[in-house]
């Protein structure tokens, strides 16, 4: 933990103390969220993968999708969301808008271990990022729409998307998950109360 | 983001800067881990899990366990490590005295999804639970050894261990990571440089 960090937390924690206080709580975590926004969302709508995702967001889940042939997985997914996500979900049962959501697409290495035949991370693909606009302010862009920014990053280039259509770049693979945001929720144990 | 959390995270900073000032980064970084260590380990050497360690943890990987028949994976193993411990191995290339390591064991569900067949997380077998001991402070004891405590719980019984001796227990699985410090560090890719 370095110092300059510690100093930075504890400032933040003052900002959001006086938030809390003058805002009230639901304000004050909308402030929040808005600077996570900031880290991930352009003034131009655009969106990238925020730089410091693994050290400072919170882990909600993971996938393993099953090789083609023969035994293990293929891929392993890793979801992370933007710090006090999940709290808000417990607490409303949504996800709060300026709420970013990270999923990593990882090519597994698969061998046998001590527990059996384990697949386990390899190669990054890529990341997965939604973020949370629940009041519509990029409706029309090509990239948001259903509550959602919307994006795909190649592991090469974290700042740069090559989604062109939410519709048909990303919402495709979520039909299943409309009823509950477009989230597949059920993966993600720490949503549960 | 409770004020009572900010508030408490403003005063650990202060009392971290000051500890870093005062006694020095490896000094001050072994403080905090003997706050963590405080949570996991009684005055006798027994290990639980940590109460908090979704919110407070950071991830470190995930492990998918393959089916005995057919497609997909039986168990997915979700690893998180104390705070600081990812630092602190980026630095040293060691788990640093103190850092605790809590993999949960999920039997998965499975069932097709838009990206094929998907193993999730489903019913929590329960926890391993390591604590590093790198000065060999319980040497002798029946679930420490090797440079670590060990222990196995239940899902029901987060605070009372069914291990009772580690080298039947725990360490037999570990034994191809003697060489890394009986740590699968393949699996976590925040560790790599």
């Amino acid at each position: 933990m370095r110092a300059s960090f510690i100093l930075g937390s504890c400032l933040s924690g003052i900002i959001a103390a006086v938030a809390i206080a003058a805002l009230g709580w639901n304000r004050a975590a909308a402030l929040e969220n808005t600077v996570h926004v900031e880290q991930v969302v352009d003034p131009g709508g655009n969106l990238r993968v925020p730089a410091d995702y693994r050290s400072t967001y919170q882990f909600l889940g993971s996938w393993a999708v099953a090789a083609d042939d023969g035994q293990g997985s293929k891929e392993l997914h890793i979801v992370y969301a933007s710090p006090g996500t999940v709290e808000a979900y417990r607490r409303t049962g949504e996800f709060a808008d300026g709420a970013v959501l990270v999923k990593e697409v990882f090519k597994t290495s698969t061998g046998e271990m001590t527990t059996g035949n384990v697949s386990r991370a390899g190669t990054l693909k890529g990341w997965f990022v939604m973020v949370r606009d629940a009041n519509g302010r990029h409706q029309g862009e090509k990239l948001w729409g259903d509550g959602w920014g919307w994006s795909w990053f190649d592991a090469a280039e974290p700042t740069k998307t090559t989604s062109t259509n939410y519709k048909a770049d990303c919402r495709s693979c979520h039909v299943p998950a409309q009823m509950t945001g477009w989230i597949y929720i059920d993966g993600y144990p720490s949503l549960k109360k």
